[in-house]
């Protein structure tokens, strides 16, 4: 699983992951969350929608609806025919927003995700690390201006990129999401490699 | 809440409830679930497909979402301002279904139930009994024909029977769904009343 702030790389790494498995033979699925089926789109659509005031608890459930669809209908099924998945956002995600970002209880989160992944754990997870004012310029420079945000926003994102930047343990790696596209591919493709 | 399996005349209860209640110069919100929220309407349309096929902890986490945004914006508003509000259906039909219906463990669904209501009760819990054999021939009768279900399907219905039968304590009281309409009126709002 690749994971990271907003604006890291994420996507690209995680296309270019995929690219670089199948290039050695490797069966993969590239998928990215929320998303993957259409019960777990029509999630990602209500919870994305701009128009949507949605409340914090509502939103932690469309994120584990759309990720239990994903892992019962895509996931397990690909890991029980011995194919790759390579996703762009997993867990670690619902845990940065959701407790970090939005202050939701952490064991009652971690908890409801568990049910919704039936325990599944990643064999990696990637995290790009990159400080917010580089994020922030990629962002804006590729054309996605993000508002001016107020105190609370700014905070919301500190606890978001504190939780990506200090999380270690299981399968977690970190790769220096400074380096050019090339560079942080290698770094990520080290790791990879290493649990085929 | 009025509770109760599907056929046995909740939705026209919650009306005839509301009605009286404004007769007698109560302020009321009518409300059902899944829904009274955009959020909530959003993931009552997915459950509800017919062509989407929802994975089972899924279909949990979108009735828990539009449960959580239902509480948040209106519900738990409502309450504040001095309303009632009388709502088709609560957490006893995720208790029913989800648990007893579709095998979910019961400890991490009430956990997980509990985050979206904010630990809010119901005052009153008014479940209406009926047999299930008399249920299926009034939705039969209405233009709802069931399909000819499967064991699955009997054994998941007498599951979720169940559990409305047998359901005692806190706030719930049982109506008799056998007598008409104006007599389960007159037996639910006995306990209405009683809260007033």
């Amino acid at each position: 699983m690749v994971e990271g702030p907003d604006g890291c790389g994420k996507s690209t790494l995680t296309t270019a992951l995929v690219e670089r498995l199948r290039a050695v033979g490797q069966d993969v699925i590239q998928a990215r969350e929320p998303g993957g089926t259409p019960v777990a789109e029509a999630a990602r659509s209500i919870v994305l929608d701009p128009n949507l005031d949605v409340s914090t608890i509502a939103e932690l459930y469309l994120y584990l609806a759309a990720r239990a669809d994903h892992v019962a209908q895509v996931i397990e099924p690909a890991l029980e025919a011995g194919k790759y998945v390579v996703c762009d956002r997993f867990e670690l995600s619902t845990f940065a927003y959701q407790i970090a970002g939005r202050g939701l209880p952490a064991d009652e989160v971690r908890a409801a995700n568990a049910l919704a992944t039936g325990g599944l754990k990643p064999d990696l997870t990637v995290i790009i690390d990159l400080p917010p004012r580089v994020s922030r310029a990629r962002l804006e420079s590729a054309g996605k201006p993000l508002d001016r945000l107020d105190e609370a926003g700014e905070v919301l994102h500190r606890a978001v990129d504190e939780v990506f930047r200090s999380e270690t343990g299981g399968s977690i790696v970190h790769v220096d999401g400074t380096l050019d596209q090339e560079g942080v591919l290698e770094e990520a493709w080290g790791y990879v490699s290493g649990i085929k």
